[in-house]
């Protein structure tokens, strides 16, 4: 690039996100692109000599955007969001210009100390407990990954970082846990044979009596039990586990207790919505996502635990090279987390976080609940639609129900997504729930208003009738 | 944020970091305040209602700035550096304005189809052998961490996952290895005493018969051993361990080899100092940075695997939520590492390499070659100054010798090294080799020229012969 090229491309590429995201409506929520077609437009070997950054940008218009899945399109209904802000994206511009890598206070004292004071916000924001301490991760399944792993140092006498896991331990989820679960249960060499799935009950929230009898038996085959991981907001179906009486159970029988809430702890800064967290200060960690419902990029985990000492003693190596003169006195994140590395992710929590104000972002987040429960009326409102779980947030499960068989029904709804998906101006997802193949919608987006619900449930019910 | 804002404040902060790029030389390279001062600043508590950009922008400016360590700074020789380009910077606000999260294909084509290319790229760059797959990681410990945990499963027979770690599974690597084995052996569930420390050489390399001798003595104690770690360009000297009987070693017992190439792996871009990866062909796992020194935001890490299917089963769980229409037929890279979520880091890579060329990052790299020896030169010529390992890429250790006994020497060093670094010109990091206090010179910074290889000269000579 040429001397004033950055200045000159970097005005290009902001007004051309800006019109991007004015008319991000215009494209299909979900890449229509097939398997290899992208592949097929790359040449297979780098370039030799530089290029002209137009060509460049050509490319990525012409090439890469039509293999984009929009996640910003306000008819994002899909998996959970991962919304961002205006505020946000500058943020991470500044962050990347600056390049700065915030592996201990002295390569950037700011980020530590802006990392600390914001993860702070947060805290008051949900209501946790005075005293708990936030590090940034990068996603909800390394927050619950470092979890896992200091359950085992604490179920161990840090033994297991020395010598190994020579003891069994075992862990508790409930059927409706995410996946990171089984993966960080594999990860942190527990052995999925030693993941206990403790039954949910007809909301899909775990049994603190199931988990309670899984815990007494295993003590009694000779197992030590480690950790349990209760869900704010499963992905299936948004259920609440319940905090106080798994936190109960966990302190008798010395469990790490875990609280995923990945999606929906950003709830927890509206105050009618704070009980989705009663029980918490039982806990010993609790992972939430900004990137999911708090307008800030894609990644960023906040992860808060209760006795920082024993996640540093889980992860800390102290090699010569990385010494300073001030370790005794600051925060050295490197030691919170398996990464050594990490970008400066405070700053764009910062900006979102201000530029909105707790206010701003309660409204958003109020809003969606409201859509939510508006979707959630028409379904009631019409003979052939079913609700599958209870809308306690913004995730509504349902499906298409005719009376015909099981097997049928699901068919039935499979065929009904595709058809809803093709329309290219929503996307939404799946999953089953007690063996339906269910529709999920999540309103989420930070452009996503009422006239993209009710679109969004003018094609399902049209479609739906089609299918009839 | 107004309607317009983000256009504004887009063409503000464009304007804003092109000046920063132009003038970073006016800011102390290392940030001069002291613990506690940033976030002295900073309001304990969220504020209630959004606040105007302008002033956001002036608190980050007044407030976050002095307290930044500029890595991008020409006079920046610490540690190994994330050097960055306009190219991607310009990538990276492309990528967060879309905000897309590539965790499997489908949500986002392009963002996997793209990392697949560009991979292959850098694969063809480096001269990796055909047929090893490539996969983006945020880091080189996490990447490290996933060779580990491959090899875990497979010299178990992927019982691990499923039973957690029954056999006593060993994992070798030298004196001079990164930290990161240890922090992944430990996570891994291996147990730090089962990591064997491998004797190096005179120059830092490990002994491949020390390797041997260590593997058959566990062998025969009965255990199994599971994974190598082989470091091109260690952290502390830039050493650079011989592959190809290390490889050999590694085939014949039945070991993973992992080669950890993060900083000098960009290296073997250059026909003249391919030598330093002879005998990769005969490792299991390899990985690099194009965060450390090919032009690219931190974070990036290329990891490449010749068995790409060892390491899917290690990580792949298979919740009915994730799955997609096509996921016989593409590649979801949530299987090929820890994190469920990904950002679209391919953007920036494919940014970078067409924008510079294969010859343009060349150029660079054999320039910083260049310095590296100039500065070598200039240490040889001066009768106090001791070099302190072979110089075979950019990264000098050196220290101050009058001939003081040892101790005297490494106060002496250590005094050195923080007057330089209060220059505020230059900023070096220090390292232990063979029990003497180094000082490490790395010369990868984008716009580091000969005149600031001059200029840190200067100031460490000028430096040292006050304290003389």
């Amino acid at each position: 690039m040429e001397k004033d090229d950055f200045r000159k491309f970097g005005r290009e590429f902001v007004e051309w996100l800006a019109e991007y995201m004015e008319s991000i409506e215009k494209y299909p929520v979900n890449s229509p692109v097939k398997p290899g077609e992208i592949k097929a437009k790359l040449p297979s070997n780098p370039p030799a000599a530089g290029e002209p950054m137009d060509r460049i940008f050509r490319d990525f218009q012409d090439i890469i955007l039509p293999g984009i899945t929009h996640w910003q399109h306000p008819g994002w209904f899909a998996y959970f969001p991962a919304n961002n802000s205006p505020a946000s994206v500058l943020a991470e511009l500044l962050t990347a210009g600056m390049g700065v890598q915030g592996m201990v206070w002295q390569t950037s004292p700011a980020a530590a100390e802006l990392e600390e004071v914001v993860l702070g916000w947060l805290r008051r924001m949900l209501v946790l407990p005075e005293g708990w301490s936030g590090v940034i991760q990068d996603t909800a399944s390394t927050a619950t990954l470092c979890a896992l792993l200091t359950a085992r140092e604490r179920a161990t006498g840090h033994e297991a970082n020395v010598r190994g896991l020579k003891v069994p331990l075992t862990v508790y989820a409930s059927t409706e846990t995410h996946s990171s679960v089984e993966k960080g249960v594999k990860i942190a060499g527990y052995g999925k044979e030693n993941l206990r799935v403790v039954p949910a009950d007809e909301k899909f929230a775990m049994v603190p009596g199931a988990l309670e009898k899984a815990v007494r038996e295993d003590i009694r085959a000779g197992f030590r039990p480690a950790c349990a991981v209760a869900t704010v907001g499963t992905t299936s179906s948004g259920a609440i586990d319940p905090l106080a009486p798994i936190g109960r159970i966990c302190r008798e029988h010395g469990l790490w207790l875990h609280v995923d809430a990945a999606y929906a702890g950003t709830a927890a800064i509206l105050p009618e919505k704070r009980w989705i967290l009663d029980g918490v200060e039982g806990a010993d960690s609790f992972v939430f996502n900004p990137h999911k419902w708090m307008l800030t990029n894609f990644d960023c985990s906040a992860y808060f635990v209760k006795d920082a000492a024993a996640l540093v003693r889980t992860f800390e190596v102290h090699p010569e090279y990385l010494k300073t003169g001030v370790d005794a006195v600051v925060k050295n994140y490197r030691d919170w987390g398996i990464q050594l590395g990490r970008r400066f992710r405070a700053l764009k929590l910062w900006f979102v976080i201000r530029d909105y104000g707790v206010e701003g972002i309660r409204a958003m987040v109020r809003e969606h609940i409201r859509l939510a429960r508006l979707f959630e009326g028409w379904l009631h409102g019409h003979p052939k639609f079913e609700l599958l779980a209870p809308v306690d947030l913004s995730l509504v499960c349902f499906r298409l129900n005719d009376g015909r068989p099981e097997e049928a029904l699901n068919t039935l709804n499979k065929e009904l997504l595709a058809r809803v998906n093709a329309s290219g101006k929503i996307f939404l997802t799946h999953t089953t729930l007690k063996g339906k193949f269910t529709i999920r919608l999540v309103v989420a987006g930070r452009t996503t208003a009422e006239r993209h619900v009710r679109e969004a449930w003018d094609i399902i019910r049209s479609e739906a009738e089609r299918l009839l």
